[in-house]
């Protein structure tokens, strides 16, 4: 049995991670924190969850979560985040980290785009990047595990098998994301009010976006090239889910076939890629751990299109991807059949 | 021309307001207040008046509003709209308050529902109650108007016709209201966010909401007996609107067709409430300011069922009805054509 | 391994079922039909399913379904559905109906309600009705389940409790219930547009949904009594989910308290349905085979809530309990953990 | 008083332009056509206009049309249109085109991208385009004028001032586009269904759409040069609104403050044409006739968003300030205050 703490446990993807690991009898969730005084139960912040856990959310000081967990995963907001990483992993907890803190190997570029002063800093460049489509290997004796991005999966996703093999220019590569509204959080903001969200779409961040830079190097690393995009997210009325439509320039001739070939034959063995003839709703894969991807030669582009749900995916469900290989349990557990 | 202040001018219900008096050539809106420090653009709170309106929002006084207004629309929270209420009236500022202060005809039911006692206790009691429909003779000369509540107007509205005649019994009446999530207001609450409302129908306040006492004083002052009625609103993954659908049992032996002429009748007169023998769907009024009502005999009781759009006919145009009639306009005006 | 046909399987219950039936190892999908011409990959027709089923759907006849499967989910329209299953059940193929051929007990009351003459009569009366909350010891030996209307499960579960012992009044009955649009069905109609229903809500048959004469039968088989209902359907924006709010006065003096007692005593050994504290939302269950419940004190009404995903415990998660019943499986297998 | 025909007076457009039209007080609505049998009253058809306009519709023959009206706004399929338009001019009812049937220049083209050869191929070319913004004198004098596409308006007027000043690039211009369903009409197909639209967004036609060549002919026209697009709509769930993201190359080193400069100057004196410094939402624009515009400079690109309403400014509201223009109404009537 793998005791679980989830620090952090209020938002939608504490949710998602314990609906997916309360599938797996091996592990129990033992402890849940939140920064609210008292003990919450956790049926009374997620009313979904009633009757299905009992446990009560506490502000747990890192001994208690400790003392209770082998394995934590962070849903801390970032900085709260690798502050408590940092002593968790000093006293053995192992973790994977939903925030953004350990994404960037540099501190400087932390820095830029988060507008403080990284916490941790000796532990970036050496954090094993967790999207075990691209890095599996690396995952398993991890014993922290930076957990990606949504709008980063579903970017890195669809164009990492084109890139890798040199067969999109690296540059001026325009990634026009749109994301449902679960992605901002569940704290209490006007922009995400329903009577402002509701029958409306906007953009946002537009060029400033800090998944942009944790796009560019990892595709960078996979690529061994300088990558370079425009990022553009858009705020779309649905819960959940992103669709990336991806505009890249073909450095060579090979066609729309050819270039499906590429990435059918890049995700032959992965379960929850599936490259698909049909243009892709997101919901096709909602409430999944899927990410459906396709292309299309539009002119002097190529188009490709992805869509996950940014809470499974995009997050909780990777995470436990990560988890699961980290704790040596079958990747899929919890997540398939879905 | 008419200049008017909107006290209160961040919210839904201000926008429309502004938006229909705009349309009113006559009037010029000359203040705005917020309680946010600095000088805010209207153009910045309200995105969809850039270009249409140049208006400073600002924390202003009661002296600085009196210097610039005629007359004013409070659209303040319950009990600050009141304390500012008795200040404006003291020197001449003509009111209507769309706030729930001067609804209620005692200031100890209104301490027992909203909580606090009442800053202007000796008004209660003598306000004209603003709907149109069945006050409007008694609305020209006040200075100041109670703006009925959203939920109330629907219920009367569909209700009045046949408790005034005696064609329902007047207690055991059940209001199931739906409103879209415009009306929980525009601040920033956890259980309003876009992710929670969206694709969910939950009731609130079963048994406890304010519009009950509202809608049980109003009905049994129209019908001179006691009227009891159960109240359940609901929170509707829509923007904007109303339903009520609500169950009486009726006191005569009147067919479907013979109550559906007394609602004709008693609305035959009205511009903005038609009768339909459709079943009414909110969007069939979303925008306008007119209520539409129809009902069915079903088995031992009559429903009624009523739309209408609870921020124009359930708040800024019932205000501008209300306006007209005070100032002197045709009570359409800004209302119709739609 | 149990072959499984599904029957009509171009909907949104069909696709449900099929979901629901890939988490159990131990039954195989073998066969799926449409009344459309030629073979079509589910695939196409579910996108969600791309790369989790390989199945091709056709107009397949009463000998290829027997040919291929043991048992048999029928989605068809009612009366199509009746003429296909007597067929299945004379060759020995096992049935759960999800149509309402086989709810009604009277060939004359579904004569008067569904407009059509019953084509197997003979089966009427005897066949059980598929609600395992309260017919679980009449399931498992069955050749053919009648599984239950969506608004029917919702309500009677919520009065079952309640009625049963006598605590209501089993007559004026109140059920206000508001629905999903998947409920109307994936065919196109231009009154299930997403731009006909968005940001709206309406009732739809007003005292004529034909739900209404299965929830009597139902709860007047349950009490030993004849219980009469008015039951208003509404059509919410939103995929799935429905919401009862059910007026009914108490026979007794039994407190709030008390009468949860009851509903808790139930429900008690329950997996799927967990009486709550709080005000149901229908999110609380969406995708899952639960059904939450609560009620409240109203002068003089009881208003009991209950909340569901009509596609799973409202239809297509109760047909895959009732088939575990059938088949010798645990009655959760598939449905938890969700 | 210009009496008018609405030919098609049963879709979304039809709706909005019945609705604009009503504020004008110097034109009547004398005509509504529908291809179904019989008299249908406007009010069953669009049950928003109960009580607003007493008229039926029905088949009429274009004598009938021509007996009845001095003006026509066309709301039919393309082909269909044509057809009736040119039997319309040969009579001299004057016409608004809201079809896409006089909007293309040449009709070999138009039978590429709309399958059928063209009706009336001898009006193509010298028929003027209905965008006042930028052919504003041309059209008052005109019997037939060419309303433009949705998606075509929000992408011209989003990049004309860029374009016809040489600022921008002319090819590999990337038009990533949203719009509500809405777009897409009201006959019934499964692909706009609620169910299948709502919490979810999909691209279609990539790289087929027809507003594509009609984008590039116009902007071509305007900047005298050959433009190239690449065009991705997608559907959002919501009702209306258009959102186009527009990347393309600066060809110039301008700043972004500049290329602000040339927008707002190149709308300075438009009344419906907004430009904003904030990134616009649709929903600031629903309802009503105007398109808000902004830029932001963004590595090797200029990001060009821009807002309309596709049913108003993006169909009816256009029309109707072509039809202004026509008829030596002030072009804003009805369309202001909005």
């Amino acid at each position: 049995m793998v005791r679980i703490a989830v620090a952090g446990a209020t938002g939608y993807t504490a949710l998602e991670l314990i609906r997916i690991l309360l599938r797996n009898p091996e592990v129990q969730i033992t402890a849940a924190t939140t920064r609210k005084d008292g003990e919450t139960p956790i049926g009374t912040i997620h009313p979904s969850l009633t009757g299905r856990l009992e446990l009560n959310c506490a502000d747990l000081s890192v001994a208690q979560i400790t003392d209770r967990a082998d394995f934590a995963f962070c849903c801390l907001p970032h900085a709260a985040s690798a502050a408590v990483i940092s002593d968790l992993l000093d006293v053995g907890v192992r973790v994977v980290d939903l925030s953004a803190d350990y994404r960037l190997n540099d501190a400087e570029v932390y820095k830029q785009w988060y507008g403080v002063k990284h916490p941790d800093p000796g532990r970036l460049g050496s954090t094993v990047y967790g999207l075990p489509e691209l890095f599996r290997d690396r995952i398993a004796d991890q014993n922290l595990i930076a957990n990606p991005g949504c709008y980063t999966s579903t970017s890195i996703l669809a164009l990492a098998p084109l890139i890798s093999r040199g067969l999109i220019e690296p540059t001026g590569i325009i990634i026009d994301a749109k994301s449902g509204v679960s992605g901002a959080g569940r704290a209490p903001k006007q922009n995400t009010l329903f009577a402002e969200c509701n029958d409306s779409i906007s953009a946002y961040g537009v060029g400033g976006h800090r998944h942009q830079p944790e796009i560019e190097q990892v595709l960078s690393e996979v690529s061994e090239q300088n990558v370079d995009v425009v990022f553009t997210p858009h705020l779309i009325p649905m819960d959940r889910g992103i669709l990336a439509t991806i505009y890249a320039r073909p450095s060579t001739e090979a066609s729309e076939a050819e270039l499906m070939s590429v990435l059918r034959d890049f995700y032959a063995q992965e379960p929850f890629v599936h490259v698909v003839d049909h243009l892709p709703a997101t919901k096709d894969v909602t409430g999944t751990n899927y990410c459906h991807i396709t292309l299309r030669r539009t002119k002097e582009f190529v188009t490709v299109l992805a869509v996950l749900d940014n809470l499974i995916k995009g997050a909780a469900g990777v995470a436990v991807q990560n988890f699961n290989l980290m704790a040596g349990f079958p990747e899929t557990t919890g997540l398939l059949p879905a």
